[in-house]
């Protein structure tokens, strides 16, 4: 008897989060009503996204329109942010909660930063160290993923998204946080938006990515920033020179399941199909391993753990692929200063394409290769 | 009286070159077939592209799809390659036809490189500087735009094709050829694309980027890069983490037009659209302005001149646009080292977009305000 394997690695939504046939619907709409416009070229010259979607996102975080730049894909908007950031540094750092999210640290690398990690707690990033690195050197920017983050579940709390604003505006740097996960909340209550509060705060600087892939579609390819006045016209000049636009078909797409609540059904729709999948979760590993974990996530995709093995990494991993389990190696979320706490791997357990009982299974056979190599 | 501005300013394709209506059926077609596919994040590892789209465009260029890479439009190709092949180069030089594409030129220096113009001629770049230039440095890469160069209208002849193919292997260096407007020709016979004559060449290294704006609609972003075995595969590391992929639907609908024949029929249609305006446009710039065109295109949306005037680029330009007149600056299609000769402007004439009739008016105007000007 073959065992089918659990796989705890990539964060892709499962099919039934995408309402496919309703934007299918939408496109067709769009199509009827303007072909001419959405297959040609989008206009050039400072263009910074379809003037509907920009104002339909500016009315979803309550924000001026010409606030809003548009770009292919969330991950897009940090290749700009990273090359209009740190294009006249010189030797710039870059800090990122360790662990983060593995491609963004790839980009600054590649725009040139030195990045560093500072050690992320249940409630976001450890601020005595980061107040430490603050009085040595002052980063280019510091990147963020506040709500339900990527990949340890964490969700940074209230008093330490005002304490990072303020030292943004005390050390003047920029906080990039980004934002994917942020409407998939389960329970409890939702901490403000850092550039909501760096809005009331005299010299702090956030700029803020979003993405429609976790409450529409990953295939339409739509992020955008959020930034202050001015942004948007710097980005849309780099982006003109790198890839000109987004396409405008996919915009108008995108624009129309904001403006007619498509998105806020299939936010509430993924709510309800994950928060089961999330208790589970919480609850097969609280059970299984004990507590190992960062923390309880209350939304998004994942938990995490740090699990007490003997072996190395490499081993821990091969033997459980053995056992049936596909994992991602957790070091690779961690900036090259910084690891897991000796002793441990670091394991991100996406839960939202599993259900209880497979979650469950894939715990129970995490726990058994730890207890193996332990 | 108002006189309507005539536009020599802008390169997209008039609307009716674009078949947005079958398009749009094509888009529909697929969303009924396969929706759940076109709104989920393409595959990870190493992906070069819609496996269909990469077969269709194989067969297009007689190469194996293994050697296609599909990228969001080929300004994206363009960036990528940047990155790829100027990575680990030590004051890396690249070497553009003068004048060249003017994003093209933005893109290799914010990459780091110098980069450096040898004299286009109707035919092609001046052998005997680049030669002269090749036994000074060796470049990253050579950039060339062959066949009815944006923005001259220049085509490479098939000598000079094969001797920079040659130089390529003698000096190991890379060309990079970029072919939005090949399928555009409009009379006489196609020179054989570099990177073909590279296959029987041993040790050239030609990259070719292809588009589909030009041939279908430039809405759907659809560029791709050919190139030797592993060299879509690298691109594909760097693209993953730098937009993760272009859109599916749009590559689906991209290979459906090209499986059916749209494609082809689409470039008869354009080729018979711009034809005669090609016609119209090359007489009206012979009995007007006389002998001052860098050649006769045969294809393509250009034709260009060095127009003789005294004063500076800029009054000119001021004065024509007072005259009804839109011209784009056309220095900026040079390089910093590089100038139109001494005593004259570069002028880029779109003809495209404009009936035989406007666009002599549009000359009719350039000749006044050069008299003006002389």
């Amino acid at each position: 008897m073959t065992v089918q394997t659990v796989h705890f690695s990539r964060g892709i939504p499962p099919l039934e989060a995408i309402p496919s046939t309703a934007i299918a619907e939408h496109t067709s709409a769009v199509l009827a009503a303007e072909p001419d416009r959405v297959f040609q070229y989008a206009p050039i010259g400072r263009h910074t996204g379809d003037q509907e979607l920009r104002e339909q996102l500016g009315k979803f975080h309550s924000v001026d329109p010409d606030r809003v730049f548009v770009t292919n894909g969330s991950l897009q908007a940090l290749d700009l942010l990273a090359a209009h950031l740190l294009r006249d540094a010189v030797e710039p750092q870059v800090l990122v909660e360790a662990p983060t999210y593995d491609r963004a640290v790839q980009i600054f690398e590649r725009h040139g930063a030195q990045v560093s990690g500072v050690p992320l707690r249940h409630d976001g990033v450890d601020l005595n160290v980061l107040r430490e690195r603050l009085r040595t050197k002052v980063p280019a920017f510091v990147y963020v993923i506040p709500d339900f983050q990527n990949p340890s579940g964490v969700t940074t709390s209230e008093d330490k998204r005002r304490e990072l604003v303020r030292l943004s505006a005390e050390y003047g740097f920029t906080i990039l946080e980004d934002i994917p996960y942020r409407e998939l909340r389960f329970s409890g209550t939702a901490p403000t938006r850092l550039g909501e509060l760096a809005e009331s705060t005299d010299g702090a600087h956030v700029l803020t990515i979003g993405s429609l892939s976790k409450v529409l579609s990953p295939g339409l390819r739509v992020g955008y920033v959020i930034g202050p006045p001015g942004t948007p016209h710097a980005l849309a000049a780099l982006a003109e020179s790198t890839y000109l636009s987004p396409a405008p078909l996919l915009q108008v797409v995108a624009a129309r399941a904001l403006a007619n609540g498509l998105i806020r059904e299939n936010t509430e729709h993924v709510r309800r199909l994950l928060r089961p999948r999330h208790d589970a979760a919480v609850e097969a590993v609280r059970q299984t391993l004990g507590d190992v974990h960062l923390c309880v996530p209350e939304g998004g995709y994942y938990i995490s753990v740090h699990l007490p093995i003997r072996t190395d990494e490499e081993s821990f991993l091969a033997a459980a692929r053995k056992d049936g389990l596909a994992l991602t190696r957790g070091s690779a979320f961690y900036p090259a200063d910084s690891a897991p706490p000796s002793g441990t791997v670091f394991l991100r357990l996406p839960f939202q394409a599993l259900d209880g009982e497979e979650f469950a299974e894939g715990v129970r056979r995490l726990a058994a290769a730890a207890e193996r190599a332990a």
